[in-house]
């Protein structure tokens, strides 16, 4: 597999912010830090703690904490108590005001953000929230759940789309959800720009007894993909390919948006 | 106002699920389960305590609670520990399982939704975790944020709204995002058909020092509407319309994917 457009990026040094949801001492944020390095200036806020399935969750109710940790060598580095979203929230806000970023890029993560999980993803909705900041941005997931994932084979791809994007820029209101099968880098056959797959989760919640005698749930749940298609990105990762999905903040749905006109009767 | 369309639905008797993010004690749940009794029979799953700006978290590292709750004459209800995604997944698959269900409401939330404020919104979120699971569905904001609003110029609309979705169905993915202005029924004008407006959050964290001595950042914003399109929800609900976005959980941006294409090069 042989990388192109490796040229250097042509601007200067540009701003980088890595987040993710898997907490700051991830071993998918480490991957992606270093990589950034090799690109630009790089500034991390990431969770002080797994934050996996927050969606696009902001915290409200409650003060949030930001403190500086010395966890990257030459990077400054904050630990943050809320979501994902809320460090690019406090990145952008507190930490960078005035200052242009060039790039967000979020994870790696520890496991797919293929299909519908762009909706549950910490990581992808750090990514969206930069995208609606009016940052290009990033979502990079590795398909190994272990925490002991090792991510050399993630490595060449992220710095190479970090570096297109950087050269390219990303249109407005765009973000990109890149997933990684979890295939050494020699076996893997190239980057496949598709859709995200209609598939769902058949969820089935364990039931069980506490240690007090009070009934409680825990959500488990089976991923089923009924999208075979070729544009996919299901079917990219079950062959081979890393997908990649350009996806948007506006969750209009623009077909529909005609059909519906005749509602308009309703009102007088 | 004439609210046309007010036949019964031409079926046997619906099934509808009401949930919203404010939780179970609030206003505006209590208006929509009066509305919905109208129209069908009614189940009612909504968090404990209030879960705004939750987005579409799920509950991953905590097992969650579910209670009876005897307070909605005549309807089965229950109180959830989690969040308004959690809701609905336990509704569907540990209450319901295999009943069907016809329809999804959710609000009817205390304050806007309106624009890119279905991305933080767990009412929404809950309304598009419906949708995922094939099940049509709208998620309801009244424009007023008070505890103690006064709902009834939503109901005539909300029950207009229902009636049609129960009579023609909604296209599988689709949900609807329903903002209602804080006007009197008779002052507004009907419904608007468009799409979310290109609006965003300018965020102030308020920081100050806890008892304790250490920094804390508290989340505030200003929202901020620069797109002055006569098709946006934004304009709709400025100029005394409700707004109604269809909207979709498929996220990709399909008119990247083909100018994207050329980054297919980076494989060989």
């Amino acid at each position: 597999m042989d990388i192109k457009l490796n040229q250097e990026p042509d601007m200067k040094k540009p701003l980088i912010l890595v987040t993710n949801d898997d907490g700051i001492a991830a071993r998918g944020i480490k991957t992606l830090i270093d990589v950034a390095k090799q690109l630009g200036d790089v500034i991390v806020v990431a969770p002080d703690s797994p934050q996996s399935g927050q969606g696009h969750a902001i915290t409200l109710e409650q003060p949030l904490r930001l403190y500086k940790v010395d966890l990257f060598e030459g990077v400054e580095a904050y630990e943050c108590s809320g979501t994902p979203v809320d460090c690019v929230k406090l990145a952008k806000n507190v930490l960078l005001k005035d200052r242009e970023l060039n790039l967000c890029v979020s994870g790696i993560n520890h496991g797919s953000n293929a299909a519908i999980n762009i909706l549950y993803s910490g990581t992808l909705s750090a990514a969206m929230e930069a995208s609606l900041e009016g940052v290009p941005s990033i979502g990079f997931s590795f398909l190994n759940y272990s925490p002991r994932a090792d991510f050399s084979a993630c490595t060449g791809f992220a710095k190479a789309l970090m570096k297109y994007v950087l050269q390219h820029g990303m249109s407005k209101g765009n973000l990109w959800n890149v997933n990684i099968p979890d295939l050494p880098a020699d076996e893997i056959k190239g980057i496949k720009v598709c859709r995200q797959a209609d598939a769902r989760w058949v969820e089935e919640f364990v039931e069980a007894t506490d240690p007090r005698g009070q009934k409680y749930y825990w959500l488990t749940g089976r991923f089923v993909n009924e999208d075979q298609a070729e544009n996919t990105d299901i079917w990219a990762l079950e062959n081979g390919y890393i997908s990649l999905v350009p996806s948007k903040h506006d969750l209009t749905n623009y077909e529909a948006l005609d059909e519906l006109q005749s509602l308009e009767i309703l009102t007088s």
